[in-house]
């Protein structure tokens, strides 16, 4: 990691600026303190200044006079991100983009659309609604979607539609010189050139500053469905995954919660499910596939041992089972008071993943962790979040050990260290633990485009 | 492009290839412009020598050996690409990747596999089979799977399981400098790093040679049917893709089959099908579901005037409904004797598709060209084959006029040079004038990774 930009050339950066933006630029303290840190565990660094844009242009200039000054420039969206993408550890100014949120194009026919950088997935779905649209990729949070796209973020449905990566069909970014390039074109697909929207994805404002994002849509499905049900054992959960899977029916969502979480829930939503690993599931398409798909999923889960299925019978159901889900990290914090939350995010070939979810409970279970586990099933990802006193060192420690040791575990089984979260600063170290010499290669491509690293430095591959 | 390598050190590269490979280097005129020229309208050229590699360690070895002498290396799978992908335009050693034909692992309950480059689709196919699995990309050739991955390809089935960039996982990729680097993991999404995989799918061995491929593979449908049916009209045809696909069938193949190649398939295959444009279609689902789909289909499809759907009622029907779709070329090729045939590759919104299709219709028409046309339209995405006689400047020169006029008409619908075929030696031209500066992008990671511009040089992006 570099050192601090010089003062001066900061101080000279804030000032042009802020003739080019106005009171749009703010040094107050608590706007860079909340622009340097996030919700999670993560080390903050405020910023030297927060620019509050209204245009790709405006990203463009901004980044032209950081780049004279060889000063940092670091993208901020809703400020959701949990591996401190956006923590200015070099200093450098912050570039808020949630001013840009024009939603640009809708194309209804060709289910696509384009829209500035700081709108948010739901925005964006509250605008499709009435055309029978829907952009389904749910991380959780109200994300902004060229955030979104800069950490190729996912969600509890990406086992039907996939993440980011599969969903970006092209990019506005401003490269670290300040050109501004156009990635993709609006058709499906494209045989032409090296694919640099995929490059970009995921780059996490290490590479460039993603303005506009054009996005693959879905029509809203005719019927959906929804369920829960207990397991005698996260391995019968597996199972029941991997058969439905196998037997290619296009679960929509199918999300494991292990009983741990299952116990917060019922203390937090007053529910009374039987403390037992449960999967949460969703089915999309007509209703007459829907129907099938539920049976034929039904059958396979009363095969590994599950109990009644409580299908949601209205869309008020359907929504308090998914918020009971989102909830769990509300529900097992309150059970924690005082503790701070630790979001891991590793992901497995769906065949370890019960291996893998059980010799974690195990270890945690040893090293007296308090460790509740959702996953995304269907991918094989699974978050557990380490709950930690950081005043108890011995506790810092214990769960500072069982992070690692679940990392190295996911990456032994052929998977990674992070699903959907990204690397950020906090998995910095792993990156070439899973990855080897192709880090070295992601160095070659951040230098030959940032040869100053002034692009979120600190951040992803790069130095 | 550079100049041809100093004549002593290819003889020195030469030289030192057969004393690693001994009598799997050869220099005979006839297997050098086997590997150097290409099925198409496209200018070949001889490398200085063929290596035929076995394994990864080799490939490394030959690419060391070429880096110190800075001699071009060009990976060659089966030879069915159709945009020069591996003309030795600079000369330099062929690397014959056919040998590496190993299928390495099959992981069933995960549904995907490693195998080596040399690897073709049917080969795969035919192996997995028994295990209720396929690989569903098919671009109508039996290609290596490492020069499907390299060129980005597709084909009919795209439209439902996406392309090759959709369904590499990962890739063994041999660097211009002899580093070897694994991309990827076996976990379904990663959030890890820059997306090196994709960046490799598509590069046509620009960037590195790809020695191994991790797939993802899906269960074989329970069901499957097909069908064709004729339309007063390509808008006919393309109203009924756009509403198909609106509504959320999953259809599994989608093809378009104007009038011109609709005689030629009745007089090649003699067959007696209305001389109007076509669609092919298959589902793929359980029974219900796959009956349910071409309901919905029909229906939409009668609506815009569609004549009787015949359905495939047995499996041999079906394949000789899709025998029919791929023997096209040569349907169309044996109306045109003594005639080579130019292959074109746009692939444009869906919502533009009919207007494209019926101006490029209009606009051979005018300028005298036989030019039939089938499309992936489910994508987009259409191929005109131009039938023109070499030895007729006149004819050669409308062909040449009509193909700019196509891309520079894909282009202002937001479309794209090449949906499917790459860009080779062919493209290069369009390049800039479909990504503008982003091919000033792509160079710098090219001259980033290959200084010495030895991997494929004057293809796609490069030098």
């Amino acid at each position: 990691m570099d050192s601090l930009a010089p003062r001066a050339n900061v101080a000279r950066a804030i000032a042009a600026a802020k003739t080019l933006l106005g009171d749009r630029v703010s040094t107050a303290p608590a706007v860079r303190e909340q622009h340097g840190k996030d919700q999670t565990w993560n080390a903050g660094a405020a910023p030297d200044a927060v620019a509050f844009v209204n245009s790709t242009e405006e990203v463009q200039a901004l980044v032209k006079i950081c780049a004279g000054e060889k000063v940092p420039v670091i993208a901020y969206g809703t400020g959701t991100s949990l591996e401190g993408h956006f923590a200015a550890v070099n200093g450098g100014i912050s570039i808020d983009l949630s001013g840009m949120n024009c939603i640009l194009e809708v194309n209804s026919e060709d289910q696509d659309c384009r829209v500035e950088a700081g709108v948010t997935r739901k925005a964006l779905n509250a605008h499709l609604r009435d055309q029978g649209l829907m952009f389904p990729i749910d991380p959780g949070a109200d994300a902004s979607l060229g955030g979104m796209a800069a950490t190729r973020a996912s969600g509890t449905n990406a086992v039907r539609y996939g993440t980011m990566r599969e969903n970006v069909m092209g990019l506005t970014v401003v490269l670290a010189d300040g050109r501004v390039i156009r990635t993709g074109t609006r058709a499906r697909k494209s045989s032409a050139g090296y694919d640099l929207t995929r490059l970009l994805v995921g780059s996490e404002g290490t590479l460039g500053i993603i303005t506009e994002v054009q996005l693959r849509l879905y029509g809203i499905p005719e019927a959906l469905k929804a369920g829960v049900m207990g397991f005698p054992s996260v391995e019968a959960c597996c199972r029941t995954v991997i058969e439905t899977i196998q037997l290619g029916v296009p679960m929509a969502r199918i999300e494991l919660v292990d009983a741990e979480t299952i116990k917060a829930i019922n203390a937090y939503s007053k529910l009374s499910m039987p403390a037992a690993p449960h999967l949460f599931v969703e089915f999309h398409g007509t209703p007459a596939g829907v129907a099938e798909q539920a049976g034929q999923f039904a059958d396979i889960a009363q095969g590994h041992g599950a109990g009644a299925i409580s299908w949601a019978s209205t869309e008020e159901e359907r929504a308090r089972l998914w918020q009971a889900r989102h909830d769990v990290f509300w529900a097992t914090k309150s059970l924690m008071p005082g503790k701070e939350a630790f979001a891991t995010d590793v992901c497995v070939p769906i065949s370890r993943l019960a291996e893998c979810v059980v010799e974690t409970q195990k270890d945690l279970a040893e090293s007296r962790i308090y460790g509740p586990i959702v996953g995304h099933v269907g991918d094989g990802n699974f978050h557990v979040t380490l709950y930690c006193d950081r005043a108890d060192a011995g506790e810092v420690a214990r769960v500072k050990g069982a992070y690692g040791r679940m990392i190295e575990r996911a990456l032994s089984m052929g998977g990674t260290c992070t699903g959907e979260h990204g690397i950020g600063s906090g998995k910095r170290a792993y990156l070439a633990r899973e990855h080897g010499e192709g880090v070295e290669v992601m160095r070659q491509i951040k230098l030959a485009l940032d040869p100053d690293n002034i692009m979120n430095p600190g951040k992803n591959a790069g130095p």
